[in-house]
């Protein structure tokens, strides 16, 4: 175990094996750190319970959490989470394996989050939204959750499994997203969408299905669903899965 | 008072009352903090007074301001401050009471905000920006100032009382959004607006009153103006006076 | 040399003379400091080097890192460096003389960038794009380098000399923005753009050559190219081969 002498670890923190610390973090009373988890530098882990709050925040196995980030407690990750630097997480997450949380990106909370989602960086994530699997969301894409801003009425935003978002685009809210949709960069999604459409534009509209985009000018192989090429960073098990369900 | 002893206070800071500073944090000479203000952990308040600056940092009674963030010397914040995380404060900031400034919002300086103004995350305020009182700016919302980027001719954005403007909108250099004008997601704003109209698109156009549009579905009961039916985190007066202002 | 007791400096690293470090930062043992540089608080200079890694980080003379930002080893930079806060530079960037990135900026790494570039707040620049000399991307520009998203295929992004994309802007994967080009706010740039034209749009199109565009409403002075005006912050040397460069 590494825990660096300059942090801050509170009574009452379970921490577990081959745990590492970075300088200057500061660990609050309910988290709860799995084996080999990797805490960087300037970390707070586990807001509220600072305060005393009694809601923990559990972090599995093997997760690495880069330098400045914030998580707040009331929250679960699974095994395998990695994040980027200056990440800031609120209440209220439930989070599967494999997540990954890029710099910058902010959630907001109160949301369910599947396995093997990709979040890159600058990320916003709107309190209530729900997540499948296997979504990656790029750069400045922003889920939203508020109908007429400001007000009491939360309508959240679904994205369902395989979904690609591009960078810069707006989901508004209550719209769903359906399994293999590709969002085009800087769109506005204000309607749902079929399944492994290309939706792009502002607003966006249909540009046909996905399987239509070539991997390569010229080739005749097929870009969506990505799953069928795309595999690093997956463990075997995922990806013999993918080959059966992607066969034709 | 609960200072964090890993924090550092210079000499000359002005603590009021019952205030408490985090762990790693720093506090410049020319700071003035009210009384029950709360600075957590890692942030910099009056960072250029840490040079021997002279201009002050005056941050209101009953504030909060969250972790890793930093406040430049040189401005004044009404009481009631909340920041989120993360957030960059320039110098020559004249702010009302009840401001919100959310996670990593970005205030560049020397412009002027009224009172009760709130910015959600991700919020960029470029330098001579003047917004009025009950003003919501959402994620990703840019407020701009060059109108021939790069140029040294600043045109200043002006956001009046109780202006929306939705997630990751850009207003144009020297633009005017007029009383109660809604702008909807991902818009582009390039001309002054007119009252209590609703602007949307890329570019934006008028697609009418923001009061045809209703709090839900099928419903009769309208959702603008906003402070009719959205009142919570304002203070009993000030829906008193709502309630006079937006009779009919 | 200023090196505050609470910053943590690993042996091996090389600090040239009238160095300053400010508290809480962490500097990697394979990190070179030049003459005069300036880091502030909490910066982590050189993270991949905490771990032992061989690539050094080298940051010219006269460089300025504000407090919160983050460099990791692998990379170069020329003199005159100035960052805003919040600031994350990954491995493997080769970046020329007088270098500005702004808060909250994100250099992906593995990218080339020329000398007098300026880069604004929240700008992402994704790995393996190549930018020019004197270019300027404004808050929130994201340059992509995935065609279609996730794959192995990268297409960078190329930015020629003096080019100017303004706010909230994407260009896609491949893209070419030659020499001059000057990008509207907001607009999504998929095609190689011709020299000195304006582009501008959700798809950007062509709006005519950039030097149409006055300076003020009425006057006859041009805008661009915006180095015949516009030369603050730039030294006598480089003003005075623009004089001659853009006489006519």
């Amino acid at each position: 175990m590494k825990i660096h002498k300059t942090s801050i670890i509170e009574d009452g923190a379970k921490i577990g094996s081959n745990v590492s610390i970075g300088p200057y973090s500061h660990i609050g009373r309910n988290v709860v750190l799995g084996d080999n988890v990797v805490i960087q530098g300037y970390c707070e882990i586990g807001v509220h319970s600072f305060a005393g709050n009694k809601k923990p925040l559990e972090i599995g196995d093997n997760s690495l959490i880069r330098s400045k980030s914030i998580f707040y407690s009331g929250s679960t990750f699974g095994t395998n989470l990695i994040t980027g630097h200056h990440v800031t997480v609120r209440e209220g997450v439930k989070a599967g394996k494999n997540l990954q949380i890029g710099t910058l990106t902010d959630i907001q909370g109160d949301c369910k989050i599947g396995d093997y989602v990709r979040f890159h960086s600058n990320v916003h994530i709107a309190k209530t939204s729900k997540i499948g699997n296997f979504v990656w969301l790029y750069p400045y894409v922003v889920l939203t959750n508020d109908p007429t801003p400001p007000s009491t009425k939360l309508l959240n935003v679904v994205v369902e499994d395989f979904v690609v978002v591009a960078t810069m685009s707006t989901i508004l809210p209550g719209v769903k997203l359906r399994k293999g949709t590709l969002v085009g960069a800087h769109s506005k999604v204000r309607n749902d969408t079929n399944q492994n459409i290309l939706v792009s534009g502002n607003p966006a509209i249909e540009k046909g299905p996905a399987s239509k985009i070539k991997l390569n000018k010229g080739s005749s192989k097929r870009a969506y669903p990505w799953a069928k090429h795309f595999h690093r960073g997956y463990p075997p098990e995922v990806i013999k899965e993918w080959k059966k369900k992607f066969k034709n």
